[in-house]
């Protein structure tokens, strides 16, 4: 049996300050307990062992592998809960036509927006959709993360929200990445389901009725997002795919208040969501039928920044509130082109009122809480938690929230067995 | 004699339009003169041989190394023509403070800003001022710069002003990366030269009769810059400088218009300095005389950013002025602790009225520009260029301002030879 022991270590952020279980939440989110000195962590199949002070470290038998930690600080391995990494093609096209001064509206009728990343999936061999969504994911690896939630919802009909899931799932695997794949077939509506009342109604059925139910088959599929926004889906329409969503054993999640106040959180807290992403309108009666609901909080302020809006989700208020609060990349070809969760983190602490030590939280243990993986194990290091870290060319934690849209991650270290 | 041969490229950004000297003005920045196809570089005693499709490359005399350009994109390695690499440490700490509501008045009164910056350089040694400068310097080539300029600025005193140059040159040395070293001994004022107009004066003639001449000697220092802003230099100091600078054969640039309209430009234009940078507040008339004097505007819009600032430079008025428009990361420890070129392209895109093709000219020939570097010879590629070269894990040149704040630069490639 093989131990590896990671060494030469100077400082360690565990997460795990004593005593507490579960998510970070107020006062404990900045409690990210670190350790410094010479240091070490040993792992065993694929669980770690002993982290502290190298000098007491306990002996081992049988044979040991040694990694040098060259100096460095280690955390948990960064956890990305809301990405959409199945795509073929950047929207790098459109954005340089919105910065020459098309509207939005206009790119659209031209068949710009989710429509145009649709069709570059759909046309997408096997083989290029593959290749395309192992890079994106394998960008969020080399910037610090090893367990992603990957959405589908750029293919908009069974045939191809299938393919992205699988593409996903595949990726994963042979990135060593640990990933939790949503179906977000109500992502958009496609266009041969657009313009009347009973086309929308068919799409709505076809997602509930065919795609949910088949994403869901054999785990492909662990989570079901919708889309609940002004001309997107309504809050009605996103009842009814939440409540099929659960019909069929999906968690739940729910993309809301990003383009204003429209009920998509409380639609979440309702249905028992475990989370509610973008939330940047979100208002006091809507957190608190989160936090009563036990509903997690994914702040998403890549989005934010690129498109250039004014309205930053009011993290410290939701802390304050009590909620259990997560960050996240939303790495995707159009709104946030944005693979690095430590530029998300920069943005949180400048735009959205996280400390530093909050906006570490919100990418390791908050994060596992929010996608419902076990504290204990995902997002911390401590006897027994999951092998992956994330090292880091740094003096201090505080310094990932402060080198701006920078890589200083020196290394993603994941150990045999960590992801079984 | 060894020829390089970097081959299975994609697409090349040469930055070289035929008929087009000097740096890349007006309408001529969005000329980056692509190659697509299978393409190749060849490259002999540092400079370029032939830029091309890879079946018209030459035949080839003696030995032949080989590089794979994995299929990417190959553009100039970048050219980063303002930073402060030579610190010891981050400010994060006052960072973290700031983000709790100190004042950037409460911080300087616990002895923080440059005056931190300054007593950690004085107080280190010249192993750790050494490994710490390389370090910062190693960030910006893992984010695609082979040539960097770097300033003084946190010694404040002849000694340690002198200490940080080396630095400076031994890093680059180091890393393979050529630097063009700016002595910023009027960086601010030293604590023992504060408190009245005697100690002012007294520093001021401390900067030009001794810092600037030892800095000037043997090379050591090919520049001078000067803070020229309300609450540090003065318009009349800054002359004095840059006269001094001028008298012992040091280019010039200026620190001009970052918190208000305050004369720095056209002090740097007045006085014929290379470049004027910031320029936030910039008006009309000043770019006029910088355009009469042929000096360059380079955009630092990460520490607008960082700071929180709403007046960004208004790049699109200075191309469309005729200005030679270059940006750069500013990299430093408290204002602009920011290595990476590309998220400064997307602020530059976002912010500053550029187009990603704009950001790209203005971080490779217009840098060189600016550094009056030789645009013939640096900061594009084509015969006679020299042999530095960034390699890009992207589709195309675009997505550099696009994927904001991540690192897709797979690799700096520099042949021996390259920097004499």
């Amino acid at each position: 049996m093989t131990t590896t022991v990671i060494e030469n270590l100077n400082r360690i952020v565990t997460c795990a300050p004593p005593g507490v279980t579960g998510p970070l939440l107020r006062d404990n989110m900045a409690q990210l307990a670190t350790l410094q000195g010479n240091l070490a962590v040993a792992v065993r199949k694929g669980r770690v062992l002993f982290v502290g002070p190298r000098d007491r470290l306990p002996g081992l038998d049988g044979r040991v592998e040694r990694l040098d930690g060259r100096g460095l600080v280690l955390t948990p391995a960064l956890i990305d809960c809301h990405t959409h990494p199945a795509f073929v093609a950047s929207r790098a096209d459109e954005f340089e036509q919105r910065l020459a001064g098309a509207t939005y509206e206009q790119i659209a009728a031209r068949g710009g927006g989710i429509v145009s990343s649709m069709k570059a999936v759909r046309e997408s061999s096997d083989a290029a959709l593959n290749a395309a969504t192992r890079r994106n994911l394998g960008r969020l690896r080399d910037h610090g993360v090893a367990v992603a939630e990957g959405k589908s919802g750029y293919g908009l009909c069974l045939e191809h929200e299938l393919r992205q899931l699988h593409a996903i799932r595949d990726a994963g695997d042979s990135l060593d990445m640990h990933t939790m794949r949503t179906c977000l077939a109500a992502h958009s509506f496609p266009p041969e389901y657009r313009g009347s009342d009973a086309k929308r109604a068919a799409y709505v059925a076809e997602v509930c009725n065919h795609i949910l139910p088949a994403a869901a088959k054999g785990g492909l599929a662990q989570r079901a997002d919708v889309f609940c926004e002004q001309g997107v889906f309504t809050v009605a329409e996103s009842v009814t795919v939440a409540q099929a969503a659960r019909k069929h054993g999906l968690g739940l999640t729910v993309h809301a208040e990003q383009l204003g106040l429209f009920g998509g959180a409380k639609v979440a807290a309702e249905c028992g969501a475990d989370s509610a992403d973008h939330l940047e309108f979100a208002d006091a009666a809507t957190l608190a039928a989160m936090a009563t609901a036990g509903t997690a909080a994914v702040l998403l302020p890549g989005s934010t920044y690129h498109l250039r809006m004014d309205q930053w989700a009011n993290g410290r208020a939701m802390i304050d509130a009590g909620l259990c609060v997560a960050l996240a990349t939303d790495f995707n070809p159009g709104s946030s082109p944005i693979p690095n969760p430590c530029f998300i983190m920069n943005l949180a602490v400048l735009r959205c009122g996280l400390t530093p030590a909050q906006a570490l939280a919100a990418f390791t243990r908050n994060a596992a809480h929010a996608l419902r993986l076990d504290t204990a194990q995902w997002g911390l290091i401590a006897p027994g938690s999951r092998a992956a870290f994330a090292l880091w060319d740094v003096d201090h934690e505080r310094e990932l929230a402060y080198y701006a849209g920078a890589n200083l991650c020196a290394e993603v270290i994941t150990c045999e067995g960590w992801r079984s």
